[in-house]
C-alpha cells in the first residue's frame, strides 16, 4: 500500500503546477489537427522527464487522419502555434498537421499498457461573460472558435501528470507504458489514424478517461467503465449542378438544389432499425448563388449513427445511396468526404470490476454502477476495439468532478481536482497492472 | 359544281343510314384493341361497297401497338364481339387486337389522299340520367366501362358514308384513296402502329377530323387547321421493392412506398422549360399491401406532354432518369412501359387555305382563324408529320358540332347533324385534290 | 393440492371437446366485429353452464369500437352468421357488429380475477396446400379473406374449457371470476371499448394469454410476464382534393397525389426519438383516377409505434401534424379515423413471480426469465394498464407452443395440446388468487 | 424638321461630356438603394440646367421601397459616397437609402411626359482582364461586389443629356416633362415606391429604354415596343426551428431543414399553369449551425414569374401557402418579406407606331417587328401599367447597341454610341409629343 500512497501524496503535490499547466493549454486552446503548441509542450515536457517520444509522422498515419484542413490553413496555424510560444524544436514535427505525441516508458518484461489523453480545443466562441472563470482570471482563449470546452485541457495536464508519477515509481513496474496525446478527438478525427500506424498492436490493458459531470453521483469520483456510446459516421457532401437563368432557361441548368433537397427528406426518411437506435442528421446546408440562378452547388454536413457500428454501418451505406441517386436524378454529380468516424464502445466487465476493487482499496469512491451508459460518440472507441480484438482489455472510465456547464457549451469549466483525481486513477491502476505480482 | 352538289345530295340522303350506324357503334362500343366488333363491320362494308380492303396483320405493326392488353383479356373480348354480332368471317383477323381495317379505291394515276377514321370508345361509365339521349332511347352502350364519350362512334360512321359517296363519284377522281379506320386513338396508342406498317408512305394529302364543340362559333361548320397539339408519352410503372414487418424489422425491407413518393414529388418539380409549355402529370399510384407491411410494390401510371415534340421528349427523359432513381435510392428496382405516345401537329397553312376555298365555295360556314389551337393530344400526329416529312401535306380539321357535354364526359352526345357534315366536308375535299384536272 | 390435480385432470378430459370445438371456431373464422357465430355460441355455452352472460351494448362501448365496416357489411355478415350456424337466441345482441361477451362467476367475497379471450379471425386467405392440417381434415375457414392466423380460436376455446372447469370447482373459490371473450384484437380495435364501458374498474388481478412458438423454449410450457410491447394507433387517412385535365389546366385541380407523396416522405422522416424506438409505416396508398387528370383523392393506411405510450404519442401527434400540413399545402383537406390502438404493456413482475411458483408447484416447466419481449403491439395492454392504474395487478403470460408457422401466416397452425395447457395454466392460476385462504 | 436637326446635332455635341460622365458614373458604380454619389451628381446637375428637382422623401415612398439593407449599412454607404466625391449639399437627401431624384420641367399647358433612367449597379464583381475595356483603360468599379452589368451607367448619363437637350428647345414644348431617375430596378426593388407617391399620376405619355445587344438587327437603332416581360416577386424566406443534439436529442428540437427541404421540393412541383408561363426558383439556402445539432434556422432566397401578373400571382400565393404548411409541419415558424416584385408590361402598340413614323422620318433605322419579346422582368412595369390604367400611353423601346458580353455578366460593356442616340431617341419623340401641334 505504500506506492499507493505514494501516488496519492505525488498527485496532490502536483496540483499547483498541473492547474498553472492546464490554463496555460485553455488560453492557447487548438482545434484538431492544429495543437501544434500543445504537441511541442507535451512533447518537450515526456522527453524532460526521460520518456522515449515520439511526434509527427511517427504518432498518426498521414492518409488516415479524418477532416484535416487545407495546407495554406495549416500553414497559418503553424505560424500562431509559434508565435504563441510553441517549443521550437518540437513543433517541428507537427507542420501540416501532424500533431500528437506518444511517450513510452520500458521497465522490462511485463505487459504493456496504453493510456489514452486527448489534446484538442473545439469550435466554440468562448464566453466572456464576468462570472465565467477563465474570463474574470484572463486565461480563456486567445484563438477566436477555439476553446476548451469539453475539458481536454485537463486529459493532455493529466496525462503530463501521469508521466511525472510513473517516472517516480518505475522500478516498482513490469512491462512497458504508452501514454498516447491523441490529436483531433472532436468529430471523431484522430483515433483512426493512430490504430492505422500500429500504436495499439500488442497493448495488453488500454485506458481513458473522460471528465463528466457529477450532478448524478456528487460524491463519487470515478465510474470505472462505459457502455453504448454510439458509432458514427461523419461526410462532408457537395453537389455539383449547373446554374442557369432562372428565368429564361431553367432547363438549362441542373439544379443541385433539388438533389439536395431531395436528399435531406430521403436521409432523413431512412427506414428505423429493429435491431436498435439509428440516427441521421443533416446539420448544414449551403446551397446556390442567387435568387435568380438555377443553384450549381450545395455543401452539407451529415452524420449518421448507431447503437453498434453493424447499425452505422447500415445508415451510412444507406445514405451514401441516397446522395448518389438524389444527385443523378438531377443529372448532378455528389462527391462526399469521411470527416469524422468512431465506433461503438464497451469497456471489458472483468477490466472495470479490477479496477473497481484497486480503486476501492485505495480510498475512492465510485458509483455504484460499473458502466455507465456513454451516450454521443468517442473515437477511442477505435483504439478499445483494436485492443479488444486481439485478446487484450479496455475500458472508458468517467471521472466524476463539477461542471460549470455542460460539454460543448461556450461557458463550460470544470473543478481542477479533477486534475490529481486523474492521475491518482490512471496511476494506481497501472501500478496494479504492471507491480512486480502482477500476471 | 356538279359534282360538289351530288356529294351533298347524297350526304344528306345518307343521314337516316350512318344515324342508326352511329348508334349501333355507340351501343357496342370497344376500347382500344377491343374494336373487332367495329372492325368487323366496318371490313365487311367496305368490301360490299368494292374497295380493297386490308384487315388484321395488314393494318398495324403487331409489334408498335402500345397498350395493348394481355392475351386472356384480349380472348375474353373476342368472344364478347362474337356475342355481339361481329361479322363472323371478318372478326377474325382482329383476334389478339389486330383491330382497324383499310379501305383502297384506285382511280388511276394521280395523287394519293388518306382520310383517317378513328373508331375506339373509351374508358367511362355511361350515364343512366334519364335526360342522357342515348339511354332514353336505348342506345348506350351495353360494355360496362367502355362509352363513345369522344365521337368515334360518328368518325367512324362518317368513314363509312365517305367510302359510299366517293365509290359513287370515283369516275371524276384521279389518284388513289386511302380510308384508314384507326384503332386506340384513345391514350395515343395506335396511330403509330399504322406509320410503322408504311401506310402513309406516298400519301400526297391527309386529312382527319375531330367532332368539336360550337360554343366559340355556333354558326360554323368547320375550321380548316390545327396547330399546337401537344406532343406527349404515357407510361406505366412499377417499383419493386421488398415487403418486412413494420414493427418489427423495418430495416428489413425495400420500401417501394419511398420510391414511389419521391419519384412523385420529384416528377413534379422537374424544371419547366425555356422553351415553351411542358406538363407533368402522376395521375395513378397504388401501393402497398397493408398498414403494418413495408410496401414491397408501386404501380403509377404517368404522363409527360409539351408543346413540342422536343419539349416533351425533355421532359419524358428527365422523368425516366428520375424513376430510376428513386427506385435505386431505395434499394428497389423499377419497370416501365410506354403506353402511349403522340406527337406534336401542325396542319400546312396551304392546304388549310386552300380547304377553305373549296369549302366556302360549296356554301359550308368556316372559322375566321384557319388554324385552331388543338390542345390535348392526338396521336394523329404521327400520321402528319410521316405525311409532312416525305413532302406531302396534311390537316387536321375541326368539324364543328353542338355537343350535350365536353369530350370524355359520360353524359357527351353529338348533334347527328355532324354525320352528314363530315361527309360533306371530307368529299368535296377529296374531289378537289383528286379531279381530273388537279396537280 | 388435490384442486390443482383436479383441474389437470378435468382439462385433459375436455381435450376431445375443445378441439373439436376449436376446429369449429376455426371454420367458421370470423375477423374484427364480425365474430356473430363465435360470440353467440360462446354465450349460449356460457349461460348453459350457469355464468351470468352480458352480450351485445353489455359489453363494448358503441363508440368506443375503431375499425368497425359500414352498416351494409355488418348487415351482411349477420346473414352469414345465421346462415352458418348462429345461436338463433344470441346471435341477435351481436347485430350492427356488437360481438364479445362476459360471463361473470360469483362465489361471495373476495378479490376479483378477469381472464381474457381474444376471439376473432384475421384477413388472410388460408391456405389450400395438401400438408396445412385444417385443409387436408376439412376444416379449413370456409370465410374467404378470414383466418385464423393467429390462434384466437384456441383462445376462444380454452376459454369455454377455463368456464367449464371454475365452474366445477366454485365452492373453493372466494370472489368473482370475469370471463372476457374480446372481439376484434387483430388491428388493435376492440379492448379499449370493453374498457370504456367499465367492465375492468375494482378488477384485482387480471390475466391474458397468447399462444407463442416454442422454438426456443422447446420443452417449455409457459412464461409468466411480458414486457416491451409496442404502443401504437392505426389511423386511415383519406385526402380530397379537386381533379382538373392534366394537359389543359393542371393548375385547376388541388392535387392530393402531391400532398400524398409529402405526406409520405414527412412522415417517415418524423424524427427519430432520444428516448427508445419508434416506427412509422404508410402501408398502403391508392390515389388517383386516371393518368390525364389531376388527382383528387387518396387514400392510406398508415400505423406508428413506440417503444412505451408516450413515445407512440409523440409519433402520433407528429404525424397528424403532418398530414393536416401536406393537405393545407396543396389546397385540400384530410380527413382521418383511428381504426386502431394499443398501449404498451408490461406485467408486474411480483405477479409473474407468483404464478411461476404456483405453476412450478403444479409441475409445468417455465421459461428461466420472467418477462418475454412481447414485439410487436396487444391491445390487451388497454386492459392491463386499467387494473395496473387502479392498483391491481396484471400479466400476459405466455403459452409455448409447437406452431406450423409464423403468426399471420397463411399456413399457420399450433399444437392443440395447447389447448388443454392453456385450462390447466388458467384455473391453476384463479385458483391459488381466489382459495379461501387467499388474500 | 429642323428641330429634330437640332436635336441630332447637340446629341452628337455632347457626347465627349456623356461619355466622361459615364465612365464616372461606371467607377463609382453604387447599387440600388445606395446611389447616394450618383443621385447627388444628377440632382446637382438637374438644378443647374434649371429643372425643377426633388429628391430624398420626395421621390420614393420610403415604406414602398423593396430590399433595402439594415441602417447600419446604409450608414456605410453614405459615408463612403461622400469619401467618393458625392455633392455635399445633394447627398444629404440620400441618407438612409432614400435615392432616386426626379427633374421636372414645365412648358405651359399641353400633356405630360414622363422618361425613365434607371441608375443603380448590380452585385457583380468586375472583370479585371486585359481586355476588359473599363479595367484596361482604369475606369473600372472601385467599389467591390457592385458593377455597373447592366448599363444603367449608360441610362443615367442619357438622363442627363435629355435633360440638357431638352431644356435648349423648351420654347418649342407645351405641357410637362417629367424625368426620373429610378433608384434600385435590379431586384425589381425600386419603381413600385415611385409610383406609390404618386408621380404617376396624371402622366399622359411614358417612355423608357433599355441598351439591348444588337446581334439579331446589327443595323438597326430602336425597337419602339416591348411586350411580355415576366411578372415576378422575390422573397426573402426564414424558417425558424428549434436545435437540440441529432445525437442524444433528435426529438428535442424542431427541424427547420425539414420545413426547407420540404419547401424546396414542394415549391418546385407547384402545378404548371394551363393560362402560360410560370417560373419559380429557390436561388439560395442557408440552414443549419453544425453537423450534430438539429438545425434551428433556414434562410431562403426565392422568387416566382409568370407570363402576365395573374400567372405569376397564382405562382406566388401557392408558394407562400407552401411555406407556411412546410414550417407548420415541422413545428417551424416561418417569416417571409417582399424583396422586389415586377408586374408584366406591354407597350401601347399605337405608341410604339407613333414613335416608328417620328423616328423614321428622322432618319434612324428600325427593327421590323414593332414589339419584342422583352424577356426576364422589369419594375419599369409599375409604371407602365399606372399610367396605362389611367388612360395614358407608354411604351419601352430598346436602343440596339454592341455589347462586349450579356448583361450581369462581369466583362459587360456597351459602345457609347449607344448615349447620343438614347439622347437622340428620347428627345425626338418628347418633341413629337409635346410640340405646339400636338394633341
Amino acid at each position: 500500500m505504500q506506492i499507493t500512497e505514494k501516488i496519492i501524496t505525488q498527485a496532490e503535490a502536483l496540483q499547483p503546477e498541473m492547474v498553472a499547466q492546464r490554463r496555460d493549454f485553455h488560453k492557447y486552446a487548438e482545434s484538431g489537427w492544429f495543437e501544434m503548441r500543445t504537441t511541442s509542450i507535451i512533447a518537450r515536457k515526456l522527453t524532460e522527464l526521460g520518456y522515449e517520444v515520439l511526434t509527427g509522422e511517427d504518432v498518426c498515419d498521414r492518409d488516415a487522419r479524418m477532416g484535416v484542413a487545407d495546407d495554406a490553413t495549416l500553414d497559418k496555424q503553424y505560424e500562431r502555434a509559434i508565435a504563441q510560444g510553441a517549443d521550437p524544436e518540437f513543433v517541428q514535427a507537427t507542420r501540416g498537421g501532424m500533431t500528437g505525441a506518444i511517450g513510452i516508458l520500458r521497465c522490462g518484461e511485463g505487459p504493456t499498457v496504453a493510456l489514452r489523453f486527448d489534446i484538442d480545443a473545439l469550435g466554440v466562441i468562448e464566453s466572456q461573460d464576468a462570472d465565467h472563470r477563465p474570463f474574470a482570471e484572463g486565461w480563456n482563449s486567445v484563438n477566436p472558435g477555439m476553446m476548451h470546452a469539453c475539458g481536454h485541457d485537463g486529459h493532455a495536464t493529466v496525462g503530463l501528470g501521469v508521466a511525472k508519477v510513473l517516472m517516480d515509481i518505475k522500478e516498482h513496474l513490469r512491462g512497458t507504458v504508452k501514454l498516447i496525446f491523441q490529436p483531433a478527438e472532436e468529430g471523431v478525427r484522430g483515433a483512426k489514424s493512430i490504430v492505422a500506424k500500429g500504436h495499439l498492436n500488442g497493448v495488453d490493458y488500454l485506458l481513458g478517461t473522460h471528465v463528466t459531470g457529477n450532478t448524478k453521483y456528487p460524491n463519487c469520483m470515478v465510474c470505472p467503465g462505459a457502455k453504448d456510446s454510439l458509432a458514427t459516421s461523419k461526410y462532408d457532401v457537395i453537389f455539383h449542378g449547373k446554374s442557369a437563368h432562372a428565368g429564361g432557361s431553367p432547363n438549362g441548368g441542373n439544379n443541385a438544389m433539388l438533389a439536395a433537397a431531395t436528399a435531406v427528406l430521403n436521409l432523413q426518411a431512412i427506414p428505423r432499425h429493429g435491431g436498435g437506435a439509428t440516427r441521421i442528421n443533416v446539420g448544414k446546408l449551403v446551397a446556390g448563388s442567387g435568387r435568380n440562378v438555377i443553384c450549381d452547388e450545395a455543401f452539407m454536413e451529415i452524420e449518421t449513427r448507431g447503437a453498434n457500428t453493424e447499425l452505422n454501418t447500415y445508415v451510412e451505406n444507406y445514405a451514401l445511396r441516397i446522395l448518389e441517386n438524389a444527385a443523378a436524378m438531377h443529372g448532378c454529380t455528389v462527391e462526399y468526404k469521411l470527416m469524422g468516424a468512431a465506433e461503438s464502445l464497451t469497456s471489458d466487465v472483468s477490466l472495470a470490476q479490477r479496477l473497481r476493487k484497486v480503486w476501492e482499496a485505495a480510498g475512492f469512491t465510485l458509483t455504484e454502477e460499473d458502466m455507465m451508459t456513454a451516450g454521443g460518440s468517442e473515437d477511442f472507441s477505435y483504439m478499445m476495439n483494436a485492443v479488444q480484438q486481439q485478446g487484450g482489455q479496455a475500458t472508458f472510465f468517467r471521472t466524476l468532478t463539477k461542471l460549470s456547464a455542460g460539454a460543448h457549451n461556450r461557458r463550460f469549466d470544470f473543478d481542477e481536482v479533477f486534475l490529481q483525481n486523474g492521475v491518482k486513477l490512471f496511476c494506481t491502476a497501472v501500478y496494479d497492472l504492471l507491480k512486480t505480482t502482477t500476471k
